[in-house]
């Protein structure tokens, strides 16, 4: 069994509702040194596989083909030891 | 200026229904390997302070007031250098 975390941001330049959202939340609340939030998703992933190297191919098939938009998102994978 | 990130996750036993349909999906698309996908949350906050100690005690109590709900939620604060 291996663990891996796959996380999700939008590319520079993709407007961020959620970030921005959550930037307006805490300036409001009197948080005024808060310059920029930005929001990234994280899938924290069980796999029963092994082999490193075929978790990581597996992994990039599934960021192609479902956790991640490639218009407007970046992903980045990271086995977990 | 000071990163950071803090990271939002369910706790043991909440429902993660974002992350059992992830799973779901990747089952259905026959990634049959994959035995659990738990969703996280991360915001990524610049936040105008130099004072590390005081930054920490800022996103300590935003993570109170807006970004985690203490029934379901344990949270994670990282200051990037």
């Amino acid at each position: 069994m291996l663990k891996a975390t796959v996380e999700v941001r939008l590319k520079r330049g993709v407007a961020d509702p959620e970030g921005d959202n959550t930037l307006k939340a805490l300036n409001l609340l009197g948080f005024s040194r808060v310059a920029a939030v930005r929001f990234i998703k994280v899938f924290e992933v069980d796999l029963e596989e092994e082999d490193e190297g075929k978790a990581e191919e597996m992994l990039e098939t599934m960021c192609r083909k479902l956790l991640a938009n490639p218009v407007i998102h970046e992903y980045s994978i990271h086995l977990l030891h």
